[in-house]
């Protein structure tokens, strides 16, 4: 068996809808996940969930094989890109767990600063975004890369293919175009958003999409127009 | 000749390219425009130009009388509905102007808060947005609703078609809805994008979409995807 050149991702949280979604489409994509917890029972019943899919899908043995379950800790260790899908809530509490562990790498941040009850509400924190609070936390040595904001994760666990694009920010544009081929990995058009400071869009994006998903009963995404001309 | 029971429109800070822009879209619609800048003077060039451009596309004559030149406060009082698409460091001071002539009436804040000279980078007010800025200086008896940040100049100038959605916030439904009857009758989609407070996402959006197009020398814009699910 070759050894795979991709990076091995984890992903913290990996057991919430965007995280299963997303370990989904990679794993598809021939991409090891390393699905990460706060417990590791939990962490354990979302791969054999993933690989029950996998296996519904006539995805090969080998890359059912590529997935595995660890406490958030540990599936950052054992990771080159770390992915965090945790509600905002536990977004600080998580990166301080796993901090030791992310130096040198790129952390992918998923958060959306969403304020329930009043999810349809753009309310973002102080320091100006979620990723920006990332970066904040984790210091310089940790390259963080915000992105996946504004993708259903409803149309993520499905395998079909579907019409969103992905504003992806961080302050290493190197990093952002590592994120960028994930992006296409998983199926999406990923796009050079800025600096981690202009998270913000795509992070208050959500609660607008939120507002539109409560007219339409749709899952709502965007795409990015007007390149053609 | 009978009377139109449209609502007649005044653009503050109309002599610039989304005041132009958005002039020549609904004066080709059929609305009454008052063009409204700080020097009377300026106004009469531009509605000049305007009547030069609607004379090219062979816009008839009624269409091209129904715009007329004003000083910003002249403007506001003449017309229904107000849009304001001055600079953000002029915003304040516009509606401070012209506060008394809104009483009772709808304001458009086109309003993005752009800090130059960085202006592909999120910089949002610690208010959370331009347009909660004109809420909160013009009190709930002016319906305040933010839109039209991520739409081109450029498209809109030119008379043709081109794909871009607008969002649409503000505290007022029946508000929002008339706007969106605007922004259809400039030919886009428009979105009940929710209160006033979610202008943040549309003009965040703007940096990201200025640091899209100086990689694709665009005029970039967004569409909401997802809706047929």
């Amino acid at each position: 068996m070759e050894q795979s050149t991709k990076p091995r991702l984890a992903i913290l949280g990996g057991t919430g809808d965007l995280g299963t979604g997303l370990a989904r489409r990679w794993v598809q994509a021939g991409y090891h996940v390393v699905i990460g917890s706060r417990q590791a029972e939990k962490a354990a019943a979302a791969v054999a969930d993933l690989r029950a899919v996998m296996a519904e899908r006539n995805i090969d043995v080998e890359a059912v094989d590529t997935v595995e379950a660890a406490e958030n800790l540990q599936a950052a260790e054992a990771a080159d890109i770390v992915v965090l899908t945790v509600p905002f809530a536990h977004q600080a509490s998580t990166l301080e767990q796993v901090k030791p562990a992310l130096l040198g790498k790129i952390l992918i941040d998923v958060t959306v600063p969403l304020v329930p009850p009043k999810v349809a509400r753009v309310q973002l924190p102080s320091e100006g975004s979620a990723g920006q609070i990332a970066q904040n936390l984790l210091g310089e040595e940790v390259k963080v890369v915000s992105a996946f904001q504004n993708v259903a994760a409803h149309h993520l666990k499905e395998g079909h293919s579907f019409d969103c694009d992905v504003l992806v920010s961080g302050n290493s544009k190197e990093a952002r175009q590592q994120v960028i081929t994930l992006v296409e990995a998983a199926g999406l058009r990923g796009f050079h958003a800025g600096m981690i400071s202009n998270a913000a869009a795509a992070e208050a994006l959500t609660s607008v999409l939120i507002t539109i998903n409560k007219q339409y009963g749709a899952h709502a995404g965007i795409r990015i127009t007007g390149l053609d001309h």
